[in-house]
């Protein structure tokens, strides 16, 4: 019956592709960079071109207006009460160009080549935005109307923090109801390798200072007496690790939720460390040392220094004891972990290890994002892992992400429904960089998988 | 006999006093800053000015052109090769004078307020050579000639490191022959506290690069992966010593030939804690734990971070791992010490702490200067030692200097002569600072002591 139905897409998507790729190519041509102010206009058009395409989809179409850039939302109830509802998150803003000297075609002037589309937002969020449409019309196509019931969510504002859609969601609760949530923003890890994303990292910020004087002093008349605050610091840092790569923060494992048995052993944790050193000229020694590369950076917390700066540090030589010195903390969370309760426990452990004579002062960030895990056995992963299975052919994989997306939780909660973290994009599309792009394959199968996911919700 | 010389030179010095504040004032106004190209006719026009001043005091006077800003030698050996010879060394040239805007009057106009004139140099180094001068002055008045051979060195790039005089050393030796060498840029603990300075630390600098990827990465997806370049920075840099202050670099300790008991029990080891934190808003915690603030800074070696830099340090927040970090480091040493032997176990330590997977670089920097002591017992010290006491009515104590003066060294050694470390400056006199000022009061007693001290010598 699947098979079935995936020919009938397979044969419609064919028909419509070379359209579809020109409409794409209009969808990608929207310079709609949320962080810079003088492209408002261009967001705001590119959500009219969007929202007109939602509207020819028979969604009933709302702009929530917002201090920051529009926010789509369309719904299709039609299916009826007796269907589940699905819940659906793309973005249309996109992250700015520079430096704009290394595209090697402008990044907002789509160009195909090998098989790949090049432009600004190919794939995040444009690319898996766009399939996603593909897949509705095609369900519109194969079965009349929606099998279930449709809400999708287009934000504009992801690339800057999604501030304008978390400030308005408590008030939107009623319209965002669903059962499922699907975050269609992730990837695979390899361009055959079907997988579905099991969770992010949640993740809390802060700085620290460290003052030993009020003014720079001489390390000549000085040193020796004052307490050097780089000293200060660099021993303060150091002692939030220990060698094996452990954290030795107070606390800092104790709210950990383990992956279990079962899911550890579905994951996709092969690492290519030959490739790796290529791509990036690192060496994966990082972290926690008896574990393997891929579950540290997916299952275990982190607490990296971002940036450190004091003294002097142009050219040349200049010796001074700084009066201060500065870093940039941030830590990856894993789910159980409460945010501001690991900042708490990392600012303590720092300022017990201050010296004697020096000050220091931790501000940990309020803004801040708790980790977010699915449930492999929920109906939502098990319909799409079904349908990554079906037009790919393989045995479905899963991964977890590294990074934070801290708007999932909050939206999973606003519309009561349960997380699917879904996606096509591959390490290497330059997301964020120049020269980035999306595979035409991907946009397919992305169609495919998506309209065949919808359709297995329906069966609950 | 001293006492009637004494009052022989009060008494000479009362009666040009007046002209002698206006002289100074003239050598005070050149803008002779060495650092700035554009000052480079100011420095000439200085030297032309003290030379004129030199050779009217019967020196046969010697500009010695090298690639930078003339050195000016003056030789005066009519007391006969019975008499012992003193080289003297001052410079004519100052620092820059930024941040202008917080100089209460301008830093080449003088202005006498509440018996300081404030000006740029006005105690490093123009107050203390000026004294010199009117010293000399005064010695001609009362013995006719000078009672010993006097050798005379005023460069002009004392504050950018003596690298033409030090160049040029080698090609006069034989000019520069004396017994001693006066050193004439120093200080005292205290306005009425007279004291001789036993030595000058020497420094090594270097600096330290550590590399974990080719390029930027995201915290998100890489860290626990990856092995921040920070985190071994920081790892390696607090591996250099311990919770007592104490360096822990193999080896650093080993060549340091520690102050006897008897040098020990004759310095002046008062450390005024309140003052240092009104002063400098630091509490003296810094070095080794168990000794006493000055010990720390005069007699033992340290090694401090003068910079350290990596990954985002700007406003807000960014989740990089750098692909890089680095440090700048310099070891202020004493004597016994070899200042590259002590870079390269510096450097052979850091090196030695590396986390696997990143890479290390330390560059020692060639520019170096081994520590100075003088022999408190020798016939200089003791000569100067008697005319500090006779002009300030009071017991004379030893200091030292924490900071480095790289030239001393290498002056002493071409002239075989023994070290005198002499002057008045204080640690509130802004030298280097905006508001540079020096007193009145010192300039008269600086041309009694130097008058005095050289009067001694002659009784060897």
């Amino acid at each position: 019956m699947q098979s079935t139905l995936l020919e009938q897409l397979k044969e419609l998507y064919g028909q419509s592709e070379e359209n579809a790729l020109d409409e794409f190519q209009t969808f990608l041509s929207f310079p709609s960079i949320s962080s810079e102010k003088e492209y408002s206009t261009h967001l705001l058009e590119c959500a009219d071109w969007l929202m007109e395409r939602m509207e020819s989809l028979g969604f009933k179409t709302h702009i929530w207006e917002t201090s920051g850039h529009p926010i789509l939302f369309g719904e299709d109830l039609s299916a009826g009460p007796d269907k589940p509802t699905l819940l659906i998150y793309n973005h249309y803003d996109v992250q700015p160009v520079d430096p704009l000297e290394l595209w090697e075609s402008p990044p907002f002037e789509p160009s195909i080549r090998n098989g790949q589309i090049y432009a600004r937002g190919a794939q995040d969020n444009k690319g898996q935005c766009f399939y996603v449409m593909q897949a509705l019309r095609l369900l519109k196509k194969t079965h009349g109307q929606f099998p279930i019931n449709i809400k999708w969510l287009i934000e504009g504002e992801e690339e800057t923090g999604s501030e304008a859609l978390e400030a308005i969601l408590t008030q939107k609760r009623q319209e965002l109801q669903a059962d499922h949530l699907a975050i269609v923003d992730l990837g695979i890890p390899g361009p055959e390798i079907p997988a579905i994303t099991l969770g992010t990292r949640g993740i809390i910020t802060m700085d620290v200072t460290v003052s030993g004087s009020s003014t720079d002093l001489h390390s000549g008349s000085h040193g020796g007496i004052v307490f050097n605050p780089i000293h200060a610091l660099v021993q303060m840092l150091s002692g939030c690790r220990d060698l094996e790569g452990n954290i030795t923060v107070p606390g800092f494992y104790d709210d950990v939720s383990p992956l279990g048995e079962n899911e550890k052993g579905m994951l996709y944790l092969e690492f290519d460390e030959k490739g790796y050193l290529q791509a990036f000229g690192a060496n994966p020694t990082g972290g926690e040392r008896r574990l393997t590369p891929l579950e540290r950076a997916w299952t275990r917390p982190t607490l990296e220094i971002n940036g450190i700066n004091g003294g002097y540090t142009g050219d040349g030589f200049k010796t001074v004891i700084p009066a201060q010195a500065s870093a940039k903390l941030s830590c990856r969370l894993v789910p159980g972990q409460d945010p501001q309760k690991v900042g708490k426990l990392v600012a303590d452990h720092l300022k017990s290890l201050a010296p004697e004579g020096v000050e220091v002062v931790v501000n940990v960030h309020p803004g801040s994002g708790s980790a977010c895990r699915s449930d492999i056995s929920s109906k939502g992963v098990q319909a799409f892992s079904k349908a990554y299975e079906e037009v790919f052919g393989k045995e479905v994989r899963y991964t977890y992400e590294g990074g934070s997306i801290p708007i999932i939780n909050a939206l999973a909660e606003a519309s009561g429904s349960e997380v699917i973290l879904l996606g096509l994009g591959l390490a290497d599309d330059y997301m964020h960089a120049p020269n980035e792009h999306f595979g035409i394959d991907r946009l397919k199968k992305g169609a495919l998988i998506m309209a065949l996911g919808i359709d297995h919700l329906q069966k609950e």
